[in-house]
């Protein structure tokens, strides 16, 4: 049995008997009954996952997977492809968005050479999973072999695991990689059945004109390689990425050990699919941190049952809504571990409902 | 002249050439143009707030007004008014939500004594200011004279220019009361001109048939005092609550000391009308942390102009959307300072537009 298929066996349902504690706990806090809302949820869901009553989430990660597209040779991005090495170079040296938040929250960010094209130079934070020089032209052809597709989610599998076994218990996932919207899209419209064109967005900054453009060649990427929507390695290696395979990978690695998966945007949410399709109860690992400015994104999150936490209008990627939403996830995990119930602190709790 | 007339004397429009210049700064960081979204806004916002192309905010204060209500005697509540006092007792032992918050984000909580109908220890952490125990009922007659209005918004002033004067740089606004979602909501009709029962909600949780006495009861105070909507201290008089001029007071002692004032949720947002009626300025130096369960904030925020930042179905109040919110304002500002430009990172620039 492969590591991916060991590792699906691994991801069990959340504890429904640490969840209804939380709950009852929440509900005996100083406050009307509801009234912290969503962290009120997120309080729940981490005592499912932890299987914990009183969750107190510790260390964070983002795992950052950077890789390059044969795609971009359509003219999809507005950005050209060697951005992507001089990008990671930015990563190791922390100048980029993601190194400031991270840096903000207290997070580790585990750079990941998933597949760029380009010799990267060996650095302490820079892990290298190479699966190749960049996928193939998706408009072309398949992407990757369905091999390179196991081994780019096997990656990110044990990746993650050594972020867990550092002390990480929430996972972020993050992304860079000229194009890979591209793919993003296509893995989205075949995994949802939406039309390219409703899922394809402008990326980091095309034009109208370029918008039509990319949704034909996502939509020529899907009539040329038939990816089958109910085997999700197939749709991953024939229109995916190999940053895309990995974080999927990485998702896969924090459900099955128990942790949360913290998703980025739009990229993140074609791993999430990817996951997904692969075990369905990943799915209970997933927390979404932002709704992209992507319009593809909103289908994923739909598809998956997920609510973003923030509404920002990011669109940078990197897992910098992950890493701003890690707060509110902790956040979250305080106030069911620290506030004082009704009875400790003596207020009166609410008058009888009037009938 | 006043304090409250010289306080309006000082607050004066944004810094534009600080804001030109962080925008500038902007465009230049390792990232796709405008893709931190609400995050390049709010960094823009602070320098113009700061009149500092690269702003930093330190500290973070969140004053908390607390007050009764002699509208409570119409049954508009699900708590007994006596929760009030001892909320303010579960503040000053550090249970409460916003305390939790407040330590997470590392801000101070100063609570106020506007006007609880008890009589309160002293304190260290409590900050008397009472201008009455108690509003009158707002059912029956006005909640208070102007003179105390007044006294309620200059106590807000000075106590907002202590925290400044103490390093915040961020100053929160919290409130708690029971029974005043009910003076909010007049408030909000009268200025907004929207109906009782569009801005009336539940409140810390009443039933259905609850909600419809709760609006009928807000119709019946602005008939009865008939509030000018074009003077917003007779609105405050009239209909409004002591923590809630306390709090208009703080947002335009903040704003005079070109400082952010961080709202909470639907009573801080009746306590910005009021002061944005008093000094229409100081709107410049709002911002609105989330968009609470209470449906008339939404019209607050629309009057004002205001976008969220959060949406996570907060409704308790106490400040607790404000302190979490500074997170996302700190970590904007940080992205503004620290982020690489393309020419130190030697990242290649967006491609030039084809024709």
């Amino acid at each position: 049995m492969g590591a991916l298929e060991k590792t699906v066996k691994r991801i069990t349902g959340l504890d429904e008997a640490a969840m209804a504690a939380a709950r009852r706990r929440q509900d005996t806090l100083t406050k009307p009954l509801g009234s912290l809302g969503r962290l009120e949820e997120i309080s729940v869901h981490l005592a499912g996952i932890f299987a914990q009553p009183i969750p107190i989430p510790r260390g964070k990660t983002i795992i950052l997977g950077a890789a390059d597209h044969g795609v971009a040779d359509e003219g999809v991005s507005a950005y050209p492809r060697e951005v992507t090495a001089q990008m990671v170079l930015n990563f190791l040296r922390g100048g980029a968005g993601i190194n400031v938040l991270a840096r903000y929250v207290g997070a580790e960010v585990v750079v990941v050479d998933a597949g760029v094209a380009a010799e990267l130079p060996s650095h302490p934070a820079l892990h290298s999973a190479k699966v190749g020089w960049g996928t193939a032209n998706i408009a072309r052809g398949p992407a990757m072999s369905r091999e390179q597709a196991i081994r780019a989610v096997e990656s990110g599998i044990s990746i993650a695991e050594e972020a867990i076994a550092r002390g990480a218990d929430l996972i972020g996932t993050g992304d860079m990689g000229i194009a890979n919207t591209t793919p993003s899209s296509a893995i989205v419209a075949a995994i949802t059945g939406r039309e390219p064109e409703v899922v394809t967005g402008k990326g980091t900054g095309i034009s109208e004109e370029g918008l039509r453009h990319k949704a034909g060649v996502v939509r020529q990427a899907l009539e040329v390689n038939h990816p089958n929507p109910s085997d999700a390695l197939d749709v991953l290696a024939k229109v995916g990425g190999f940053e895309i395979g990995l974080l999927a990978g990485v998702i896969l690695g924090t459900a099955a050990s128990r942790r949360v998966a913290v998703l980025d945007g739009f990229i993140s949410g074609a791993a999430a699919l990817i996951a997904h399709g692969i075990c369905p109860r990943a799915g209970d690992y997933l927390v979404a941190s932002h709704l992209s400015a992507e319009p593809g994104h909103q289908a994923v999150l739909s598809n998956l049952g997920l609510k973003p936490l923030l509404n920002l209008d990011l669109r940078l990627g990197e897992g910098t809504g992950a890493a701003l939403s890690m707060l509110v996830i902790e956040a979250a995990a305080r106030c069911l571990a620290e506030m004082a119930t009704f009875a400790d602190a003596g207020v009166s709790e609410k008058k009888a409902e009037e009938t």
